[in-house]
């Protein structure tokens, strides 16, 4: 029996709500696999912990969650509780940087019954690689001088390896792929970061003489996705750029509320951390209604992490029966709870 | 009689064949206002102007440009003939910032009988105001080390000035329009630039009380151009951010090739320059199928520069009306020529 130690943060809002169904899901997953466990262990790290304990998450919280095999999180930050930068800054993007998460990925397919607000989305199913760790999300810079002089200096931090290693990913999922990597710059306007970023594609292309390369800028980018989504396959981006498309990816497939993302550790020190796009949502919570695919669907991602292919895919197609049936919650045009979706997943799962 | 001097500079690619069309369209305005003619003048700066003489642009030409009352340009930048980063600094960009054309804004909202991507386009009729002079377009920046361990670092700008400026004519406008504006943020990752950008929106928006605001990540603001355009009225961003949400814009009228834009300088010192958003599309050069729309509309917004804002109604209007006969271009599902598009809105104009 395999058991796979799996530590949750549920986080704030939705994320209580849909985590906790996910992980039923993936309980019957492994009744289903029978030589595969799940053990996980919940973390109550969000808003509400900052609120009583003046921290996001204790001094000792990466020593806790460091041997685990993975973090499944749900959704970090609630304005009306804590500041975005401190929330985020405190939880989300610390494991991110801590336990070198330095790619993210995010797929954007069609899902049978979401409707998307495209008119013809036809089948596009790509996958974004973003670089995770650096470029425009620095905590270099600061400001100069005071009142009508005032100036603040944000620092983007572009470095070979993490957009080598980044590239890489792209270019070595592409070839399980449709062998087309697009590369996601702004060198026109952007004038040392983003030549810099071309240079190290061209140069990593050459080692992938068969996968078929394109380089677009940004907002011609952003542009296609919403008039030809189904030109790309894996499109690499740095961490911006990457957050940009992957919310436009979320909005062509019809909602935010049903992407997955991952958090990859590449080099086997610590633990991945799977979380899907969407926020906690807090204007829903309490409800019964948010949308529990994301989630669901993150998990599979976890599943794929684990080399449990098999099941991931027969969770997905799970997944799209049951949306294509019309079993879906408000936000993507449907009448049920999270519950209602999550417990026919699983009747399903089941069967 | 008064005369307006134009300079215009039809660049490269289509930009040579919208720029004429466009003129034609601007001296049957003319004619059909009596009081008011044009006199244009031509620059022949362009990639073809660099590979003859070493520059877009010769040290005496902003001097010549200096004086005209506006700059009307087609298009700049031909990877085939010249690295993009020689052509628009050397050109687009250089003007921009020379001229302190400081704010650049640019419409977006359905053109009746053009098809849009989306399938519920309802009525949207934004506007983007992006700040044009500093933010994440600077020549600020390098890199250290060679080989493994090379970095670029690029400097992002953003002065209290400059912010404000932009924020302040965004305010400005709304009060004439739904009064509502949106600030395109990123505050929760990127630490330093967008919490300031944020606290200079808040300070800006005291000073006008009759206007309602709200802030959206610019991840999030992507995803909603294409989910629900229609909820925005004036949005406020960054260079890079405005860059990639007119984009967006211009996608969702159904094609770039009908979007306009102005470059506004704002302290009266310098002409303005209005050129569309579309690129100069190499591949349909000489075709003679470059859609005249964006150019025309780009005019328009000449014309309400200058306070002509009649004309720049009726100009749409007619635009509008021969758009909702179907006579359009291939971009946009049509079968037209340039010049026929050109010669029907030219004819309408003389009804
Ligand atoms: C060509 C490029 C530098 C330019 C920009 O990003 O400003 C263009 O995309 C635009 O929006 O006018
Ligand atoms: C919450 C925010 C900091 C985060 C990001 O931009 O990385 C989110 O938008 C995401 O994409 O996971």
């Amino acid at each position: 029996m395999k058991t796979l130690k799996i530590a949750t943060i549920p986080g704030d809002g939705i994320g209580t709500e849909v985590v906790p169904a996910a992980i039923e899901v993936l309980k019957t997953v492994s009744e289903i696999h029978g030589g595969l466990s799940f053990a996980f262990t919940d973390f109550p790290y969000s808003c509400e912990y900052y609120l009583e304990h003046g921290v996001m998450m204790p001094d000792e919280g990466l020593e806790k969650l460091k041997d685990f095999d993975s973090i499944f999180l749900g959704a970090v930050g609630n304005v009306k509780l804590v500041p975005d930068h401190i929330s985020l800054w405190g939880l989300l993007i610390k494991i991110r940087r801590e336990f070198e998460q330095v790619i993210n990925i995010r797929p954007a397919k069609v899902i049978p019954g979401v409707r998307s607000p495209l008119v013809h989305p036809k089948d596009f199913d790509l996958i974004v690689v973003r670089e995770n760790s650096e470029g425009e999300y620095s905590e270099v810079g600061g400001r100069i001088y005071q009142g009508e002089d005032e100036l603040a200096i944000q620092n983007s931090i572009f470095s070979r390896k993490g957009s080598e290693r980044a590239m890489r990913y792209a270019f070595e999922l592409a070839s399980k792929r449709k062998k087309h990597v697009t590369s996601a710059t702004k060198s026109n306007g952007i004038v040392h970061s983003m030549p810099f970023w071309d240079e190290v594609f061209k140069e990593v292309a050459k080692d992938y003489p068969a996968i078929s390369t394109d380089s677009q800028h940004i907002d011609a980018l952003a542009a296609f996705f919403v008039t030809h989504p189904e030109r790309f396959d894996v499109i690499v981006a740095s961490n911006l750029f990457g957050d940009v498309l992957t919310d436009i990816g979320a909005a062509i497939m019809g909602s935010v509320g049903i992407a997955p993302a991952a958090n990859i550790n590449v080099n086997g020190k610590y633990p991945s951390m799977f979380e899907p796009v969407h926020g906690s949502a807090p204007d829903i919570i309490g409800k019964g209604i948010a949308n529990p695919i994301g989630q669901i669907w993150t998990a599979k991602m976890m599943l794929d992490h684990f080399d449990e292919t098999e099941l991931g895919t027969l969770l997905l197609d799970v997944v799209e029966s049951v949306s294509n049936d019309g079993i879906l919650t408000p936000d993507i045009g449907g009448k049920h709870s999270t519950k209602e979706v999550t417990d026919e997943i699983i009747n399903r799962l089941k069967q």
